[in-house]
């Protein structure tokens, strides 16, 4: 099942989508999933991202995989719906799409084993890890200003029930303006999601709607205010967010 | 005025402190500080650390005082109350308190101008950024495992109100078993706090309850299981947290 919440009218729903393509309301009603106006699908307590999680990616960057995952934060004050504009701030001068299988916890755990990992995962949504590289002088762990600014940090449309996911072998892409910039396989990841979270739990609680962002596969390209990103995830939706140029 | 947040016979209250010592709860009833369990005074959206922003205290380190604010992330998992227990991971070498001014967010800001910035502050508390050395390799950007294990965080016990403090000449100490092991002034920050509540929010929005750690001062040592750490801020609290070994 795909979960959604959305605003109709000034009023906030929440809803599924229905195997005829419209968003089916909890109180019955129906609507064009193009004409809604889309909300989170999850309100996380906090997002963590992996960097250099794909081979490939790690390559392209001329960086070795690390051993651990390293991780970094992206800031809830970043996170915006699918359709919501991101801000191009006055002065950058490289930013990136980063397409992202993203994992929402369904359990508060902490010292999960990997054997009992996917038993605290909830869902899957799409995710659009947003970095401006002008800030980065160091991928394995870049500052908060490279990955925090406001609506850096695109999420859904949909959270994705676990038992509909095998997250093991997706392709995860990113268009802009309707070209292929960025795709690559879950297969490749370095560390696999139950070693995340059996990472992170060896020292960190995760909470009922905590999400990972599983890391981003090879093909970065700079992108400029009137840009239009579609990050795709197979099986788990479709995320689109234009660039606007930063307002005074 | 100094407000807490505690637990009286399984009842959640909240209070001020009173002229007479005790703490006096919304009804209006009486409880000793030293009797009650101790709350988190307030519930923070996010916490943003600030590196090295005491002079002496990058000195110590050998490090020169960065140009622009660095920031770091403090999980909200990671905090706990006064009075709680700061667990010590098995297997750690090198674990540090660090006592700090922490300043709560009053209100939802973007793009705040220094001169401004205060008009935002809510109040002031105490945090213990305790952290993990061994982790370490990069002081301007600690990673997220160095300073965000569950308890990490010990954060109070009072929220006062910005009008009772003025925070720019504060005593900033901890003692570990009644000895003074750290002590500086926030006089000797590197950025003010109206300079590091406008540079966050070039970039990213502050929400009320949001909270700031604005560095530690100069004297920073080995902390194990049995120690007792007792931080304070002239004139805002003194939050003290034991060390207790790791349990399987």
């Amino acid at each position: 099942m795909k979960h959604a919440r959305f605003m109709v009218d000034g009023r906030t729903l929440a809803g599924v989508l229905d195997s005829d393509g419209s968003l089916r309301a909890a109180d019955g009603s129906r609507h064009d999933p193009a004409k809604v106006g889309w909300l989170l699908p999850v309100q996380p307590g906090k997002v963590i991202g992996l960097a250099l999680n794909y081979k490939a990616h790690a390559g392209e960057l001329g960086l070795q995989t690390p051993e651990a995952p390293t991780l970094f934060w992206k800031p809830n004050s970043s996170l915006i719906a699918h359709g919501e504009d991101v801000v191009y701030p006055t002065g950058a001068e490289y930013m990136h799409y980063e397409a992202e299988l993203a994992v929402v916890m369904g359990r508060r755990c902490r010292k999960v084993a990997p054997a009992e990992a996917m038993a605290c995962v909830k869902g899957y949504t799409v995710a659009n890890d947003v970095t401006v590289r002008d800030f980065v002088t160091n991928m394995f762990r870049p500052p908060i200003k490279a990955k925090g600014f406001d609506t850096f940090g695109p999420l859904g449309p949909y959270l994705v029930d676990a038992a509909d996911v095998d997250p093991r072998d997706l392709t995860v892409t990113t268009q802009v303006n309707g070209q292929v910039r960025q795709s690559g396989q879950t297969s490749q990841f370095v560390h696999d999601i139950p070693s995340i979270i059996a990472f992170i739990t060896t020292f960190m609680t995760l909470e009922p709607d905590d999400i990972i962002l599983t890391g981003t596969p090879e093909g970065l390209s700079h992108v400029y205010p009137g840009d239009v990103m579609r990050c795709e995830v197979e099986g788990v939706g479709v995320l689109e967010n234009r660039i606007v140029a930063e307002t005074a």
